[in-house]
């Protein structure tokens, strides 16, 4: 069943493309005589995403992997398996509700924190996820401390749920910070397992609802750093505090933005040194890079590219980390020599960075704890999933997998990567295209815009079928071009690129987007009367956005779980991206979509879970309001019982729906 | 622009048709060029309804009407004009929250119950409106006591209603008692306003989910008559109780019935006598018929037709009470008179009944306060709206009003009402019928049915175009046939008629409206494989249960606040059609759409109001999640800040979906 072909193949390390319109790379199947998808295959099997293998590093010398049906451990230089069978290591933090407890080495259970009421929360996660916030204690290295997030929510508004799974109907309340509205108040305890006493961290200079981000221990223990951010997120410290008293030390380094600063990252210390660190900011050069500093306050640029970068790990003389210098599209393994720490920051060397992946593509990396191995885990558009164990230094020791193609048999005409320039002029937009299936250029076909274009997001890599989400074959089999092109805010692109939008979200993301459309309607094989956009979240606020302003472009949408004004929206995500609304009263109005359904044109599904707690649903169902007062046409359809998304199997569904109705209308 | 003529007559004083499918009259237009209706005429404006005249007696010589945009009270006497201004008569009671309050003959304010807290009311209407129930309080005929409902709803669960309108989404909490659950408790307070006491009737001997309904008061206002019902509904007491005290004093009749019984009127005593009074009631004959008791027990038939009649008024000579003996779908007024009474009713002598209105149609009548004159304001398929002011032996006075037929301008082709056999072959069901315009008998016509199906209704009557809905018109207009029909279960019919449904909602009335149906799949210019129905609430309820039971039948079909499970109905109403949940368990398995989404073939959408009090969201929604499950597609529309009807002019808006959803897939 091997019946496609490259036409055109990875030329060279560069990437070809053109000035304005580029064609990157294509990927040809040379009939589409295969198979043809059905829903369930679209959403519930894996038979587009190639075979894959989970490693995890569990010792310098030993690689945990499902082998045989059961979890195994690899030992690299015995080259033998063994059973794998975690057990807990004492002491052990864990959550009884919204307290924190401790099970001590001696297997005793501690209430570290105990909560006085519904509000107040500990050893979660706070800011809503925020801040590269996941976890809600901290271990001290020598795990004789641990430091833990206490949320008091009792400012916070409450919004209700309705559960329809009782017979009543009954309330699920769920606390939720709107922009503007009162916020979290956060505290970092530090619990001292000895004593069993706990102080709370002195870190009140920003006021009640500054942020606590991205907790670091030192390797000592004695001291706690934090990024404190301001409620307004335009001013961070690096802050170090006494673990023992938490009395404040000093600041370390401060970031200060006119629009914002978003810390994500924890510090990292150098191993072999107790007061040497790693950070990373887009703050300073325009792109993420990685800082040498130290607790004096020493701040040195380490790696000097223009390109975002991410820190993996360190063994004291390298620092590992991936960029997208090669290409904003590609993932590649750099290290970076450091010599001469005992001198100090100011003085020490620097090597030349090394590139250590070769193969074009995107390339996941895991580092062995030691350094001495990684695993490389990549792919590119024309290359399913390879995954290999290398040596420190690049070398292949062992290929792992070599994934087959499982699109072979599949029914496709051509999924290519290229370029659009962003409205501005400045950047070059990376998009992807799947051509319907039997494509003959000398036809007419609809095009869906597939969009998300919010930040933190990147829909368009160099990896396996350019990340091609099934259902866009789904519909290319079904005789739709389906387009997905990232615009300005998205990520690993540096600062400038994803600050753009800052205070107007939709605009500078809607004109990159019509780029990329006006590109397509020009083509002699698209039919311009028919242009159907759809997304999801920030996707689904795009798509009513795009449909609402360029209301003679789009015939047809299926937005999901839209954010519809961002007033609605939370704290810590809706000010960081549209500030305070009584800051920025026009750029609210401006991207509200309140305001625009009256201008609505097209055929527009609107799609929400209905117990989404992200997006209330107060959002879709305002817009919808306010449809009905314009007597403006629209469609909705709600997923009972769901969250955000849609998930399980009941995304077969939704995916019939959004299908059928492109079907139906466009 | 008088283009249409009639084709058929009304012939005579009976009704001509035929034997299993009856045409009994139809109404034809010519031709078609004429107007077309846009939605906003057909939902906003009233031009399909004839001119009308709001009249109401204000004493026996003078009638309350809109004359030159101004409230006048016509005397009859003089036939002069004046300006009409009512002013409060006291004392006079009213609400404040959930407390009642009354106005002295002074002007003194005082509180006759004053709630004490949020679950318990005084002097509303108790018991959701169900039972005749309207009024909270009733003031002796001597306006000396006040008796009042008290509502306490400690038991009863609620149900979360999401607003939208605030800015964090509020709740809106409300009382619902659901079927088989705890229920409201009521009784009835008694307010003296000379001691300023209450005392509370001793009424419990059903226990405390027993329902008083229909108060009355006896002319002397000693005593109080209330129509005791239990919770299951079988069992009914007309019971005496003191004013003074509140003591039980005697049962008068009781009704009892394997199905249910339904009082739903007070009882009227005959003037001039302190102690006889008609009594209404569908248990003892087969039809709602009067009956003439007195307080020792005494019941005699009063009515002796083969048909519902209504209570209008009485004189003392005689009875005055409209019947549907000319025809079920016609509402004819008559009198009968009554002597001797002073002998005891067993005594008494009735006279012949004799009728006082001769057009075909139907009659709503106003009888004067002494039964002097009656205003009979009535319409047939033929003819708009006529009043006359009429003397109490039948003979008009005076034209009040002869309606301008607003048809005349507009484009249709036929509106004829007929009949069809019910499905077990006993009655004649009635239905209205509206051809296309520009009717083309050789052509092949879509169907639409609009069903309400419920008990207490009577979609179609012989009045101006046999009750026809402008939106049927509008629809007729754009090419569908719309057929609108009677079944077992609605009113008018007699009790056996209207209690076929008992235990099993929508079984008899599909059965019945399936017989309509297979009679217009026969007709050569239906075109069979294009039948869609559309309804509301009950009506919602009936187009899922049709559209799930035969789904090869039905292609298309829209939903409006439908019940699902009549689980999730309230108590008064779904106890009285569906009995107890646990003893009726078959009955409501049977019902239940959730059972029957799995079997939905064909396209269905949902409206429904999104803070609907009376069928609950749950509803709908649970209906759509069990449509999810099975990945059967429905759609939904959901309408934000209305209630269990869409109101205002967001109608044009929910009229435009349901009939763009027709012309998208029927």
């Amino acid at each position: 069943m091997k019946r496609f072909s490259m036409i055109l193949g990875m030329m060279c390390l560069g990437l070809v493309m053109s000035a304005q319109t580029g064609i990157i790379n294509t990927r040809n199947a040379n009939d589409a005589s295969g198979k043809i998808l059905t829903m369930e295959e679209t959403i519930l099997s894996r038979d587009l995403s190639p075979e894959n293998l989970y490693c995890r590093w569990t010792s310098p010398q030993k690689v945990m992997m499902m082998k045989d049906g059961r979890w195994q451990e690899w030992d690299l230089k015995s080259d033998t398996y063994s059973d794998y069978s975690p057990k807990a290591q004492l002491p052990e933090a864990y959550t009884v509700g919204q307290s924190l407890w401790l099970k001590t080495r001696d297997g005793k259970e501690v209430a570290v924190a105990e909560s006085e009421n519904s509000e107040i929360t500990y050893g979660q996660y706070v800011s809503r996820n925020e801040f590269g916030i996941n976890d809600g204690f901290y271990w001290s290295p020598d795990s004789t401390k641990l430091a833990f997030y206490r949320k008091d929510e009792s400012r916070v508004t409450s919004f209700p749920l309705l559960d329809i799974t009782t017979r009543t109907g009954s309330l699920k309340e769920i606390k939720y910070p709107m922009a503007g509205m009162d916020s979290e108040n956060v505290q970092l305890g530090v619990y001292d397992l000895a004593s069993g006493k706990t102080v709370y961290v002195k870190a009140d200079e920003f006021g009640y609802d500054r942020y606590l981000t991205n907790i670091s221990w030192t390797p000592d223990a004695s001291m706690i750093l934090i990024q404190v951010l301001d409620r307004s997120q335009k001013h961070v410290k690096l802050n170090a505090y006494s673990a023992e008293t938490g009395d404040f030390i000093r600041t370390l380094l401060t970031e200060d933005n006119d629009r914002y600063v978003e810390p994500q990252d924890p510090v990292w210390f150098v191993k072999g040194t107790d007061d040497v660190f790693i950070y990373r900011t887009d703050n300073r050069d325009g792109y993420r890079n990685l800082y040498l500093c130290d607790l004096q306050g020493s701040v040195r640029r380490l790696t000097a590219t223009d390109a975002d970068v991410a820190y993996l790990s360190n063994d004291g003389q390298y620092v590992y980390y991936t960029s997208a210098e090669v290409s904003p599209i590609e993932n590649h393994l750099f290290r970076i020599g450091i010599k001469g720490l005992k001198k100090g920051v100011a003085k020490a060397s620097f090597g030349k960075p090394q590139r250590l992946t070769t193969e074009n593509g995107w390339h996941d990396i895991a580092m062995s704890p030691d350094c001495r191995h990684f695993i490389d885990s990549w792919s590119n558009l024309t290359t399913p999933r390879v995954i290999d164990l290398c040596t420190a230094d690049g070398k292949t020791v062992r290929n792992l997998l070599t994934a087959e193609d499982p699109t072979l048999e599949h029914a496709y005409s051509e999924i290519s990567l290229g370029t659009v320039k962003s409205a501005d002029g400045l950047y070059d937009n990376y998009y992807r295209l799947i051509k319907p299936k039997d494509f003959d250029p000398s036809k007419k076909y609809p095009v869906i815009v597939y969009v998300y274009g919010g930040p933190h997001s990147q829909m368009v890599q160099n990896s396996y079928l350019g990340l091609l989400r099934r259902w866009e074959m789904y519909m290319a089999q079904r005789g739709y071009l389906v387009y997905v092109q990232d615009n300005r805010g998205t990520s690993n692109r540096g600062a400038a690129f994803e600050k753009a939008i800052h205070g107007q979200c939709g605009q500078a993301e809607m004109a990159d987007q019509m780029v990329g459309v006006r590109m397509l309607m020009d083509l002699p094989y698209v039919d311009s009367e028919r242009i159907g956009v759809h997304g999801w979240s920030y996707g689904g606020f795009m798509t009513i956005s795009l449909i609402t302003n360029y209301p003679d472009v789009f015939k047809v949408g299926v937005a999901g779980g839209p954010v519809i004004d961002w007033k609605w929206y939370e704290v810590m995500y809706g000010e960081r991206y549209m500030d305070h609304p009584e800051r920025n009263p026009e750029g609210y109005a401006r991207t509200s979509l309140i305001n625009k359904a009256k201008d609505l044109k097209g055929k527009l599904l609107i799609c929400q879970g209905a117990i989404d707690p992200v997006v209330l649903w107060e959002h879709s169902l305002s817009f919808v309001r306010e449809c009905v007062k314009n007597n403006i046409q629209v469609d909705y359809f709600p997923y009972p019982c769901h969250e955000h998304n849609v998930i399980g199997k009941d995304r077969v569904h939704l995916h019939d729906k959004i299908s059928m109705y492109f079907e139906d209308y466009l």
